[in-house]
Parts: C-alpha cells; structure tokens; sequence
C-alpha cells in the first residue's frame, strides 16, 4: 500500500480508538479516496520574518496547500489546505498570569499537530490553557472544511464542516456542523450541529440552537460527499480567484496600501477596493469592492464584498460580509454570514457585537442600532427582535433568561465586558492602534507586512507520493 | 554589521589567504555592495524527485536565485543564482574503480560547499578523485560568472567569468577568463585568461592559447566591474526572457514532449521548437526555433537558437548554439560559442568533437565535415585548416605536435579515444539510449521528468535579511 493510504488509515483509526465510546466513525465521513487524490496537486508554504520564531519540523506528513507561521511541528498528519497561524504563540521567559498563578514559560511555545487529518483548518494558537503552555497540540483529530481550531488544544476528536472549538481544550468530542464552543474544557461530549454555546464556570452560560431546517439550508453535511448548502456554495463560487493568487511566486500589491497595514499577498482583492491605515488582511481572505477603514482586520477565510466597514472592525476567522455598511468597532464573529441586499445594504451601528456563527440574511432593508448585540438567524426586523438585544439590557441580565432559540444563565454584564475585552486584545493583536511613533514592533497588521513565503512540495510519484520530505528548519 | 556584510568579508578574507603566494586580492574582483543588494531579491528552489537522494543542509547562507539537486550541504556561503546538480553523486555501497583499485564507497556523497561565494555557476558533480570519494567539496573559493565546476572539487581558488574547471582537483589557484583545464590535479598555478589545457599523466597534453586581442571581444574583466563582451551581451540580452518563467509556481509544457524526455520548468522555451524522445533540457537552458533529435541533452545555461540537432549531440554546460545544423553524435564543449549567420548556417558533421571553449562565429558559410574536431577561434574556412582536424589524423599524432595557437604533445589516438569514451558516458547518463522495455529507471533525461520544486527565501528583513534560515531536509 501506497505510504498515503496507510497514514490515512492510521489517523483515522486513531480517532475512532478516542470516540469509541460516543460510538462514531469517522470513515462514514472521510472519503479518503478523494482526499488522496487532492493531496498531491497543491504546494505548501510557510513564512519567514524577523518576528515570528523560525521552528519547523514536518515529519511524515502530507500538508497540501497548507500554510504555516511561527514555531510548529507536524508529525503523521494530513493538513490540506489549512492554516496554521502561530503568532500569539508564548515566548520563553515569559510569564503566564491564571488568577492567582504567576507561571513562567520555560520553552518558546510550539505547535504540534500529530497524527490528525485537517481539512480547510484554520489553527489559530492564542491558547489559555494555563496546563499546558509550551505546546499547543492537536492530536488524533480529525476536522473538515472550514473549522476553526482557535485557542484550542483538541485531543481525539472530530470536527464538522464550518464548526469553530475557541479557547476550549477538549478530549474525545464530536461536533456538529457549524457548531460554535468555547466552554474552557470539554471531554466525551457530542454537541449537536448548529449549536452556539459560550460558557465560562459559573459566570455565564450562553446557548443558541439553529433549527435543523435553516440549518440544512446553510450548511448541510451527512456523509462521505462534500458538505453542500449557502455556506459551501458560497466559497466554492469563489475557489477560482484563489487559483490566480496561488500561481504566482510574488506578486505586487493590487491596490496601494498605507505604511503599517497588512495586505497578505495569498489574499484576493477585487473591484473598487479601499483599504485604511493598520490594516490586516490575512492568507485566503476575499476582498471585492471593500473599503476597510483604519485598524480593521479581515481574517483567513473571511469575505467582504461590495461592503463599507468603517474602522476598527473585526471580521474573525471564516466570517462574511456582503452588501453591508458597518460602523466602527464591530465584530463579526468566527464563519458568521452577513448578507445585505445589493440595493438595499444591511447597516450595522457603532459598536456592534455580532456572535459567532450569526446568519443575517436579510429579505427587506435593516439597520442593527449602534451598541447592539445579535446571534442566531436574522433575516429581518421582526427576527432581529428575537435575535438581538442592546448591549446595555443584555448587561443587565441576570440569573436566567430566554429568547427563542437562545437561552442565558449567570451574569449579562460579565458576558458583555468578556466580549468587550476580547475585542480590545484582538484589536491590540493585530496592531490596530498603532502609531508610527510607537516603539515596538506593532501588531501582526505591522509584523506580517514583510513577509517571505518559502513553497514547499510533496514526492511527485512512487509510494511516497503525496508525502513530504521530511524537513527541519531553525533560525 | 549585518550578516551578510560579515559573511561576504570572511569568505573574501579566507579566499585570499590561500591566494596569498600568487599575491591575488580577491576584493579587487568582487563588488560586494553590488552583490549585496542582489541577495534578497531571488528565491532558490530545490528539486525533489523519489530518484535522487533527498538530504538538503543550508546553514548561515545566502542562496539567491540558486537550484539544488541531491544530497548537499551548504554552509557559510552564498550561492547567487547558481546550480548545484547532484544527479551523479555515488551512492553508499557501490564501489568506486581506479587503475587497480576497488574502493568502497562507505557514504551517499555529499556536494559540500563551505566558505564561498558562487556567482552564475554551474555544479556539477560526476567527481573523479579516488581521494575523497564520499565528498565534493567547494571550500574557500570564489567564482564568478558562468563558471563551470565539473566534477572538480576545489579549494581556496578564485575562478574568471566563463571559465570551468573540469575533473580536476585544485587548490589555491587563480583561473582567469574563459580558460579551461582537465588536467588531474593543479595547485598554486595562476592560469592565464583564455588557455585551453587538457593534460592527462604522461598520455597527452592539449594546449591552445586565445589571443588577447580576441578574448577582450569576447569576454573582457579586469575589475570590480560586471564582465563585458559579446558572451556577456548574448546572456543579458536575453535574462528577460527567464523572469517569466521563474514568476510562475508550476508551468505547462510549452510545447509537447515525447515520453522519456526531459524538460525543465525553469528553461525558456520560444518560436517554433521540437523536441524529441530522450532529450534532457536542463534548468536555466534556452531554446528558441531549436530543432533537438532523439537523445539530445541541453545543459544548464545552453542557448539552442535557430538550429537543427539532428540526434545524441551533447551540448555540454553554458555552450551556445545558434543558426546552425548539426549531425549526429556531436559533442559541443563547455561554454563553446558556435554561431552561424542566420541566412547561411554553419554546417558540423556528424561525429564532430567541438572542444570546451571554442568560438565559431563565422562570417561566410562553412561546412565541418564528418568526424573533425576543432578547438579555438574559427572565422571562415582558412582558420579551420589551423583550429581543426580530422580526428583521424588527430588520432595518429604521436610526440609533438603544433597548429597555430596549438600546442600537442603525447598520443593523439589516446585523446581522441578518451573524449569519444566520455561523450558515451554522458549519453549514457543523460539516458539518449533509453528503450521504454528497459528494467531500469533510466537516465536524467527520465529521472528528471518528474520533479518538484520547493522554493525558499531570504530573511525579507532585519539583521539576517538576505541570509537562509538553517534548513535540514532529509526524506
């Protein structure tokens, strides 16, 4: 046997040894047929900076148009098409604060992906798990198409297409498509698809549940097939302007950028597009007729089509924005699809909080006023009544409360000022406020500006088609 | 200092240490400034195929533009847009076979390139001292543009634009322009610009001197200052032509190709080109309205321009071809430079021997009949009668012998036998012979078809910027 198919099989078995007991199996759902066939056509590559710790180590794996940044280490993996973002990644010598602990990280943070299959991933490694602070691992995991694994150490589980684990380590789990958690720790859990759960001990507990019908329509995945839906067709409308970006080994800037901002050259820009000051645009982000005011940042996989965003906006992993005019700091959490109508735009005020795996999908004109917070399915004012609340009344919840889908335990204020702090870190993250007379190094919006992308390819043929050399690369 | 600046000044230093008896500064040939500035700008590539040993080690290097084939180690060094092609390394087990001796080859061999500075070179490896076997080593050398290192290791040398050195072990020695040696072993000579010198033991001894006058319109240097001359102005007029091909990640065939043939992503191919079974068309080679019969091989930095080859006629690294029509079986040397006018070409027989280093560029039409060898500087039909002879007459020199710029002494037959055994070798090694029935792989020419190439580059910033990040690549 060809050493692809035996790696595929390991992994898989693998994976089944850990969910053995919520009875799945994973093989109903990798068609590994199809899979190796892909594995072979398209080119890795990773980056090379004067900020990021210069540490790869790929051993034994296939990692077919995958794309790495910071310290990692790859082992008996399949990683197609994934992203592997290490920038947060921990520095040795410093120190981790966890309430009352004061802990010293005593290597540079690593990311270590072993024996898992990763399909479309992103891995993004702003990690919180105070248990483990110089590896960041994902193992014995499988994930499928545009899942985040964000913050997140994940160990045995399996991951449905567009489903987001964030800042959760979790053991031996399922979840469902287009599934949302960040419950700090979770283990032999199966979370049903089109679950949106926020947790955070007994602080607060957050729950929003799609039905299955909206869901279906969306994003709907039950097999071997690739999963199909809006969500689907929408990207895959979209694959051939990604085929342009990738044939290049350098390309100019497609639209002139300010000094300090970030426009990846593996991201697509289209039409009249605008694009501010301390901006980020990441690897496989899509921009037509955008214009990204100051210090927004577009993340991997996101979209913006023929959409205003004024400034200090957020648009996390996988989220897409069209035919939308958003005011300033906003954000648009992990694969939330935000959709106006061509003639008449959805318009979101200032300071809006969109949750994670949000669908606004609009049938008539709307405007979500400023300092709002929405979650769940909006395609109108009537579902932006059960869907929504203003920042200031969801603050003030407390002990339990429903709307809908959407049931919340614990303290609204809590929720809200964790939202808000969140917002803050990732804006500084990605240097959205900085300032030329600054005297560090900035964000990633400055830090990933000069970038260098080395490609790297599998064995063209024999039995190790489709596997890489096995590379070790340090500074 | 930045790295680099460091690195260029060691290598220069340590060059001109060993060059201290022949009172040679290096510096006064370097433009290290100059060269500086090129480093960040190209990317280098290496090739991974399942035929050749998979061991790459780049350490506190600069590679620019630089291809890589087989085991090698490069370390304090910087390698511009130069190719090191390891596609003959000795492989660990077999045993290597001089006069007597039968020495086992205890290690896969290494190209190992260590302290120097390559500019434009070609590498190649087929080596041929029983001394070190396990080891091709470029230690503490300079060389400039379009150099050919053959199957020679060296140390502490400086090596002239256009010049090679052929299966020859050298050590602190100075080869001016254009000059040739296959003399076995050379240490603390100065070779003087544009001499011809093929020596083996007490067998035979093949001397020609170009004129001074001559060389300077070909290739002139004597400073800091880029090499100039007709040779210099054919490669740059047409450098133009290599961007397009080294901008894209993967490329099509640009015309089709027979099934156990050869041709590399990165040569230029343009106007009406055919290309026939078992041919090698090497990196860096450039055809244009080049007609290549079966079993024809094209090396690295070989220009085919408007001519016919009819079949197994070896153009041996950095020779140039152009509106000529070639027999069978013939051998054109390192950098020879062999141009007919484009209305009347230059006719070669077939069988015919053009020596490394000659210049054909004639004025009026000439024929060089069947089975001739001709060396030096050819115009017209008169200075073939003082740069050629049939090789059967060759064949029959014995003691001395003198033509012109010509000096022979020894035994013509064992010279003419000795280039026809290596003209076979190399057909054989390019694989010109290849039946598809064959049981083995093949030669370069079907060993090379299915490559892929890893690109990598520079610190794009900051104190390393310029400089490799250390890589290990094993399989």
């Amino acid at each position: 046997m060809k050493k692809i198919e035996t790696l595929i099989k390991r992994i898989i078995q693998r994976v089944n040894i850990n969910l053995r007991e919520l009875e799945f199996d994973v093989n109903l759902y990798i068609d590994d047929v199809h899979l190796k066939c892909r594995l072979s056509k398209f080119y890795a590559f990773y980056g090379v900076t004067p900020y990021h710790k210069l540490s790869f180590k790929f051993i034994n794996s296939s990692l077919a148009g995958s794309y790495f940044l910071g310290k990692s280490k790859i082992d008996h993996s399949i990683l197609y098409k994934s992203d592997i973002r290490g920038d947060e990644l921990k520095s040795k010598g410093s120190t981790y604060r966890y309430k009352d602990y004061e802990i010293p990280v005593y290597d540079d943070e690593e990311i270590q992906i072993t024996d898992s299959i990763l399909i479309k991933t992103l891995v993004h490694n702003f990690s919180h798990d105070p248990e483990s602070l110089e590896i960041f691992h994902i193992k014995n995991t499988v994930s499928t198409h545009f899942t985040n694994i964000h913050g997140s150490s994940t160990e045995g589980c399996f991951l449905g297409p567009f489903s987001t684990v964030d800042l959760t380590t979790i053991h031996d789990c399922v979840l469902g498509e287009f599934s949302y958690i960040q419950v700090e720790e979770l283990a032999h859990k199966k979370v049903n698809p089109g679950t949106i759960w926020v947790c955070y001990k007994d602080k607060f507990d957050f729950h929003y549940q799609f039905s299955k019908e909206i869901l279906k329509k969306y994003i709907d995945f039950d097999s071997k097939n690739l999963p199909i839906g809006i969500l689907m067709d929408f990207v895959e409308n979209r694959k051939v302007d990604f085929e342009n970006v990738f044939k290049f080994i350098n390309r100019k800037n497609p639209v002139s950028i300010p000094k300090n901002t970030a426009l990846d050259r593996y991201s697509v820009v289209r039409g009249q597009t605008r694009i501010g000051k301390n901006v980020l645009v990441a690897q496989r982000a899509y921009l037509e007729d955008a214009s990204l005011g100051k210090g927004a940042n577009v993340q991997e996989n996101c979209y913006i089509i023929n959409s205003h965003l004024e400034g200090y906006d957020i648009t996390a992993h996988g989220a897409k924005i069209i035919n939308s005019r958003l005011g300033e700091k906003i954000f648009v959490g992990f694969n939330s699809f935000v959709r106006g109508k061509i003639d008449k735009p959805l318009i979101i005020g200032n300071g809006c909080i969109v949750m994670p795996h949000t669908i606004i999908d609009i049938e008539e004109p709307l405007i979500i006023p400023s300092d709002f917070i929405v979650w769940g399915y909006i395609k109108n004012a009537e579902d932006l009544k059960l869907n929504g609340m203003s920042l200031e009344s969801f603050s003030k919840i407390r002990n339990e409360f429903k709307l809908e889908n959407m049931k919340f335990k614990g303290n609204g204020g809590i929720f809200i000022d964790a939202f808000k702090e969140r917002i803050d870190h990732i804006l500084h993250a990605n240097g959205a406020f900085f300032d030329i007379s600054d005297n560090n190094a900035g964000g990633h919006a400055q830090k990933n500006q000069n970038i260098s992308f080395n490609t790297i390819q599998p064995y063209p043929s024999g039995d190790l088609k489709g596997i890489y050399p096995t590379m070790e690369i340090t500074p």
